[in-house]
């Protein structure tokens, strides 16, 4: 049934968000603010599972692209959204029913969530990624047969640019990816555009309610003085992603991040306190991959976070320091994104990665 | 009185065109393929003076755009600039009813006619940069008020792209490059959509007439046994450009040419035979600068070309080889392009060039 979000919801939502984001989808907090102010002002946001939502519906995905570190410094003023959302409306000749998130992340959903508390427009209850990753293509509405274009990209500037590639979505990506570039490293899109049908089909169902679920998780046990890690983990265990698991706590001992490319891209290298194991992380906005020496821990499309060592409070890549304490939590992804197709599409090969993907629970077991 | 351009007259009009392009706009020898296979066919192509377009027409500036080192590889298959046309008129909403050349150039002079003949639309006998410029903000329609968005870029894959970007029109080229490049180094495009009053008041007249002139006078003279080069200054003289000029007659001894974020740019440096004087140009896509040493002898917005030594036939900048027997011929550039507001986007500091901008007449007198 569909149901309101909540003022008090949205600190949980952002940050199970955030920790389904696998280090990427931007930082929660200017997209918590934002979205906070509108449900301040009378706002409403209603949530829509994927299956009450009308078959011939106009479905529009929302997210702002480009390098997280960039967003972090070039603050969204909360209008380019909602204007890449109405300029896509006005290319395809037809308003939109319901908005979905592109992705899981700590911005990236609260940018689809901003722009149905100002349009008034449904949200629905999933998204194109069951995590973030760094790219357009890598979406499994593209992956189950959805055009990405056309897309609309909007800037603070008032700037739009619409791409049209058909079904080719890796050209959608490249064009779309240097208009963001030369826009300031980030801009605000609508894309994949579908109907609710192809939704019910295509999108990972949930995610957005288990993101909320998720980061109450993480704030009652720290409440209550529970184990948030045993309580992640618990939680997981019923959901579509099944397998949660810590691989090392310890601290942040190397970061090396440059932003290029309307990319962040880097690795970090987190040890024991005791120095006698390391976990190296190689990211691309979202970690990528987690290796320890020659041995292969987890690959994309499975998550690897790095959450605080205290509070489980999840950690983006462009926020690593030195220094900090933290875990390396990982999380086995849903089936959906584990098919031939889907692995083509942001299997490790993907990203320009040498391994075959093992599913993380198998590499958790050999260990 | 609207005229038909006739099969004949092309080969003339390309090499006027040339001439006119300031060693960029193309290589007009493509175009030339392509334009004459649509006459064979049976096409025909309507040429309007400025004055004979209805103050509400809707006319849209049709070209090529990249670096003219990669068309010459990628060569056009047709389809593409007729496609950004179309694009365009969905986007707005409305048909056009005439084409105008955005600049003249071997290539960018045929590009329109071809869409001209494809569609049945007239062109408009002007354009929007009296010669070639590299960049789109560079035309006088936008120095005069006209904004170049939205633009539609397509290329050979049917990819498309359109941006808005109101009247900042150095934004809509900062995006459209970019798109460019990432679409292999060289895209069409339709741009600058105005009202026929808007042609009237920005655009340059009578270019494409003239450039048929031009190359009839470049091809007579040859035949008749005249010095082409007189003649073309004789040509030049009746006209809005007013002043034609041989600066050196040469060798081609030096080219320095890099094909890079979707420009040529480089510099030539031609010798007399004897050794004891030179030029030196600069060049993105177009020529823009002709020096002796110290001592500045021509720059943009006034047009520097390198001609060959015996035929006066244009040879453009990615065509420039060592060893090629040259002269370098000045040409005035017509009074609406040495206004404040015209130097300002398109004089020496435009290209970050030092230079303050002097009447090549002037400083041919010096000489």
């Amino acid at each position: 049934m569909p149901r309101q979000l909540l003022l008090d919801d949205l600190p949980d939502l952002a940050r199970g968000a955030a920790l389904l984001g696998a280090g990427g989808g931007g930082d929660p907090y200017i997209g918590l603010l934002l979205v906070t102010a509108e449900l301040e002002r009378g706002a409403t946001i209603t949530l829509l599972d994927p299956d009450e939502v009308a078959d011939d519906a106009l479905v529009v995905a929302s997210a702002f692209m480009g390098a997280p570190t960039v967003v972090i410094e070039k603050i969204p003023g909360g209008d380019e959204p909602v204007m890449a959302l109405r300029k896509l409306e006005l290319h395809l000749g037809r308003t939109a029913d319901a908005i979905i998130p592109m992705e899981c992340g700590g911005l990236n959903s609260m940018i689809p969530l901003l722009v149905a508390a100002r349009t008034g427009l449904p949200i629905v209850d999933g998204d194109g990624m069951g995590r973030a990753f760094p790219e357009l293509q890598m979406e499994t509405f593209g992956v189950y047969g959805v055009a990405g274009s056309p897309i609309a990209i909007c800037n603070e500037r008032g700037h739009v640019a619409i791409i049209e590639t058909g079904h080719d979505n890796a050209s959608m990506e490249w064009y779309a990816r240097a208009v963001t570039v030369r826009m300031g490293g980030v801009a605000y899109i609508a894309e994949y555009p579908m109907t609710g049908t192809q939704v019910k089909q295509t999108a990972i169902h949930g995610t957005l309610s288990l993101a909320l679920e998720l980061g109450r998780v993480i704030r009652t046990a720290h409440e209550q003085h529970r184990n948030p890690f045993t309580a992640l983990v618990e939680c997981l265990a019923g959901t579509i992603y099944r397998f949660g698991h810590s691989l090392l706590e310890g601290k942040v001992t190397d970061v090396e991040r440059q932003s290029a490319d309307g990319f962040v891209r880097g690795t970090a290298r987190i040890a024991t306190f005791d120095g006698l194991r390391t976990v190296e992380l190689t990211f691309q906005n979202e970690h990528l991959m987690a290796r320890s020496g020659d041995r292969l821990l987890a690959v994309a499309p499975d998550l690897i976070t790095v959450l605080d060592a205290e509070t489980a409070f999840p950690i983006t890549t462009e926020a690593l320091r030195y220094g900090q304490r933290v875990r390396v939590f990982v999380i086995g992804t849903p089936e959906i994104m584990r098919t031939p197709e889907a692995l083509e599409v942001f299997g490790p090969r993907a990203f320009g990665l040498d391994e075959e993907w093992t599913p993380v629970e198998q590499l958790v077991a050999l260990t």
